[in-house]
């Protein structure tokens, strides 16, 4: 977990049911981000959520708050979740590409509570005021409303998304030579002369759609050596016909 | 749902709890897309999930398939999702951020079939063959496997989000479908045969890396058929020596 990670604060408020904690804490793992605190005001039982596959350690160490107050007492800067569009909203809303710029910035000099509401009907006014301003998932207006696990792992997803760039190991595919690309054009167009694809009036047009059409195929080196190898075969299949004959 | 979402069809693959295919239509609702497809070798019971929360539409509409290859027929486009990075990967592979940018491309165009494989293994070296690459969601190292319906939220996000920005150069050229690269496929597979290429031991193998090779040339649908055409009198030719001995 690097520093960045470790200063977000996944908070959970009101969660009903317990799968739903364990799918959040799944996608806190996956994401690298390992702090978790739920505010109920009464008992739910999660540790043991099955649906937390390979991140029980997150819902061992998460922490249990009374009140929104104390889960997000020792934070700089808190960030409420909201489907919510249209009613009268007090604060800021922004989409989540925008926010989770700013909690990125903000994660670099302090911790940044993140707030999801209930299922059924979201973070509360009261919930909301501790917030400093609210963030939105850009869903259809037909459907706003998602999963709460689901809308942990696209939030999550935003703040690391494009972070690695770096590390990312691009396939090198080496492109074939000109040289490469012409042996297949030549055994292609014997093959094809041999099964009476061509009509010997026409020879020239079709050397070049032929080349054309080999050229199109942007072949790798790798694959440039695997299709002479199958032409070859099929040719050899097929001179071998006309030596009998 | 507008003419580039209604192209996308998201194919779950061996799906085997219910519960994940309601929560992969209420993401899919979420973000507008609808089209829903299965691919189960038995019945699975998902048209009433109630985790697809305000998505029953999408299991209504939802379509069976017994094979990937029926699944995609009609797609210009397949890509397969994975969370392996380090298995041999005959595959390119790429990284969300810059795979659902291709995407959305492939989209203006024609259908793209986005596959997802099953809770356990994810998609099966045959499923991943029809596939023309990969892409992965960049989880972290350690915990690299997802919520089937998360890593579905991510993806289908991934394809809405910061729609503005979207730089869709619309290649003209229509791709080839599924089904046309499938009947290359098949007619290649033949003339292998019978050319003595294909040891029967290695069949299955064989089969899986000519599908591979065949879709990484990236057809257009107007080649599709003079490739088919070339090998469809390749194979005559050299099934006509076999009558001959």
């Amino acid at each position: 977990m690097s520093g960045e990670s470790d200063h977000l604060c996944v908070v959970l408020v009101g969660t009903g049911n317990p799968l739903n904690i364990g799918a959040a804490a799944r996608a806190m793992s996956n994401f690298g981000f390992l702090r978790l605190r739920l505010v109920n005001p009464y008992e739910v039982a999660f540790r043991e959520a099955r649906s937390a596959v390979g991140a029980s350690a997150v819902l061992a160490s998460a922490e249990e708050f009374k009140t929104v107050a104390e889960a997000v007492a020792d934070c700089t800067h808190v960030v409420g979740t909201t489907a919510v569009r249209h009613r009268e909203l007090h604060h800021q809303l922004r989409r989540l590409e925008y926010g989770a710029r700013l909690i990125r910035k903000e994660l670099a000099c302090g911790r940044v509570a993140l707030l999801f509401g209930t299922e059924k009907t979201g973070l509360s006014n009261d919930d909301l005021s501790h917030c400093h301003w609210l963030m939105t998932i850009p869903t259809r207006e037909q459907h706003i409303s998602m999963n709460l696990g689901q809308a942990v792992a696209v939030c999550l997803y935003e703040l690391v998304r494009d972070r690695k760039i770096k590390t990312i190991k691009v396939t090198k595919t080496k492109s074939a030579r000109a040289s490469e690309v012409e042996r297949i054009s030549k055994v292609l167009l014997e093959a094809l002369h041999l099964s009476g694809y061509v009509n010997p009036k026409s020879l020239t047009s079709t050397q070049e759609r032929v080349r054309r059409m080999v050229r199109r195929l942007n072949l790798s080196s790798d694959d440039a050596e695997l299709w002479l190898g199958i032409y070859r075969q099929m040719l050899w299949k097929m001179k071998d016909r006309k030596s009998d004959s």
